[in-house]
C-alpha cells in the first residue's frame, strides 16, 4: 500500500460552494489538481491558482490518483460517475474516488460495485461543518468503504477535514450522515416544542434556554438553533430544502435496514411541511417558527 | 422585602434520597431545620446533626420562614400540603413553600392559589442533577411563582442548587422541567435509532458516536446515555419509571397549553413500552436497548 501524498496529481469534480473550497484546500496542501464542473465560472479562482480545467470528469480523472466529488444529490453522483464523459470513463485502475456528496447509502453501495469492476475504489465521505468548515479545512468527514483505500487517501482527507472517521464498509459514511441529520431534526423538533410551550405559558424563553443548556437536555441544537428560533433569525446556515432531502435519505436508510424508526418518522414530515409552507430557502431552524405557528402563536 | 438568611428557621418535608441530601445542605449552610417525612428512619442522620424531628408537616412548618418539600408525585404533594397534618395547617402567613417535586403544572397553579388564600406563597422548583447533584448542592432549580418570594428565598436556593433560574409565574418551573424531559427523551429516541441503524449496517458504533459528538448532532445524551447503550449498562442513574411519569406530565402540559407536540407524543409511548416490558427500574438509557430489540437486534 502506498500512501498518496502531495505533490501527487488529484482531481476534484463539482465546484459548488463546498467543492470549490475543498479544491482550494487541496491546492494549498500541495496537490497538483485537475478540476471539472458543470459551470466553468466557479473554477476561475482555482485556475488562477494553478488548477487545470478539464471539460469532462473523465478527463479530470485520467491522471488522478484520487478523485474528489461533491454534487447535490444521488442522480448527480450517478451522472458524474457513469454518465457520458463521467469519471468511470477516465479513471485508471487503482484510483480512489471520494464522494463528499450526501446521497443514498444503497445507491452508494451500487456505485462502489460498478466502479470496482473497473478496478476503481469508491469511498463515501459525506461531510458536516458547512461552507465555513469547507473554507477552513475543518470539515467532519464520515467515511465508508475499503479501509486500505481510506489509509492511502489520508493526506487528501487531511487537506479538507479535521475529524475524519472511517466507520465501516461502503455506505457507512452515508448512514452515519443520516444518523447525524435525524438526530439534529428530532432534537430540533423537541426544542421547538419546548420553546412553544414556554412562550404559550408566559415563561422567559431565553432564561429557559439557558437553564436547559445547563443539564441533561443540553445539545448543539439548544445552544445554536434555539437562539435562532428565539431571535426569529432564519437566514441560512443550512437550508431547510437540503435537510428535507437528507431526512428523506434517513427515512429510506432506516427502512432499508429494518430499523424501528420513531424519531426519523416523526421529524421527516415536519421538513416536508416546512418546505411546502415556504421555508425551503430558510435555515432549518425555521422549524421552530413552524411549530410555534402550528401551536397558534404568531411567527 | 426581607431576604431570609441563616440562621433563620426553615423546614424540609420529604426525606427521600433527594430531600435528605437537600436538608443536609440546608444545615451545612447554617439554617435551623425542622424535618418531617413519612418514614422517620431516613431522618436519623439529620437529627444527629441537630435537625428537629416533627411528627407532621404542620408541626414542621409552624415556625419555618421557608418550607422545602420533595416527594414523588402530584398526589403526594397535595397530601403533604392539604391532607391531615399537612403544611397548610401549620404554616404562618408570610411563609414561603418551595416544592422541589416534579409534578403537574396545572395542579401546581391550583395548590398555589389555595395556599395564597392563607397568606402562604408556593414556588415550584423541580430540579435536575440527580442524587449526586443533591448531595453536592449543585442541583439545577427551575423556579416558577412570585418573584418577590423567589428573591426572599435566595439563600435557601443557594444552599441546595448551583443554577437557580426564575422562569415565570406559578407552574413555570414545572413546565421548564417538562421541556427538559421531553427534549432528553426525544433526543434519546433519535440517538437510539441512530445506533440501531449503525449496528444493523455493520458500522463501528463507538466511532460513530464519537464522530457525531463532534458536530451539530452533539448532545449530553450522545455524550452520556449513548455510551450506556453501547456498553449495555442500564444500572440507574435515572429510572425509566420516573421518566415515564415525567413524560406523562409533559404530554399533559403540551396538551393543556394547545402546543403542537410531535416530539413529546413520539417519545412518551416509548417510555410506556419500556416500563411495560420490564425496564421500570433500569436507567432511562435502556430505551436504546428497546429500540435495538424492536429493530430485530439482540439486546
Amino acid at each position: 500500500m502506498t500512501r498518496i501524498e502531495p505533490p501527487a496529481r488529484v482531481a476534484f469534480i463539482g465546484l459548488g460552494i463546498m467543492g470549490a473550497a475543498m479544491a482550494a484546500n487541496l491546492m494549498k496542501a500541495g496537490f497538483a489538481l485537475d478540476i471539472s464542473s458543470r459551470s466553468r465560472g466557479k473554477a476561475e479562482a482555482l485556475e488562477a491558482a494553478g488548477a487545470r480545467w478539464r471539460d469532462t470528469g473523465a478527463e479530470a480523472a485520467r491522471e488522478a490518483a484520487i478523485i474528489g466529488l461533491c454534487v447535490p444529490d444521488t442522480p448527480d453522483v450517478e451522472a458524474a460517475l457513469f454518465g457520458p464523459g463521467g469519471v468511470a470513463e477516465g479513471a485508471q485502475p487503482g484510483a480512489v474516488v471520494i464522494d463528499f456528496s450526501t446521497i443514498s447509502a444503497s445507491a452508494t453501495r451500487d456505485f462502489a460495485q460498478r466502479l470496482a469492476e473497473r478496478g476503481v475504489t469508491l469511498l463515501d465521505s459525506p461531510v458536516s461543518g458547512g461552507p465555513q468548515g469547507a473554507i477552513d479545512g475543518t470539515l467532519t468527514c464520515m467515511v465508508g468503504g475499503d479501509a486500505t483505500a481510506f489509509a492511502r487517501a489520508g493526506a487528501f482527507f487531511a487537506a479538507v477535514g479535521r475529524t475524519v472517521t472511517h466507520l465501516g464498509p461502503s455506505g457507512a459514511g452515508q448512514l452515519c450522515k443520516s444518523a447525524n441529520q435525524l438526530i439534529i431534526c428530532a432534537t430540533l423538533a423537541a426544542v421547538s416544542e419546548a420553546l412553544a410551550l414556554g412562550r404559550k405559558a408566559g415563561l422567559d424563553v431565553e432564561a429557559m434556554r439557558t437553564a436547559l443548556s445547563g443539564g441533561s437536555a443540553d445539545s448543539f441544537v439548544l445552544r445554536n438553533h434555539a437562539k435562532r428560533v428565539i431571535a426569529g433569525n432564519f437566514t441560512p446556515g443550512f437550508r431547510a430544502e437540503l435537510m428535507r432531502k437528507d431526512m428523506r435519505l434517513a427515512v429510506q436508510a432506516i427502512r432499508d435496514h429494518g430499523v424501528f424508526g420513531p424519531a426519523s418518522n416523526m421529524a421527516a414530515p415536519l421538513l416536508e411541511l416546512l418546505v411546502n409552507r415556504g421555508g425551503a430557502k430558510q435555515d432549518v431552524a425555521a422549524l421552530g417558527r413552524l411549530i410555534a405557528e402550528l401551536s397558534g402563536l404568531e411567527g
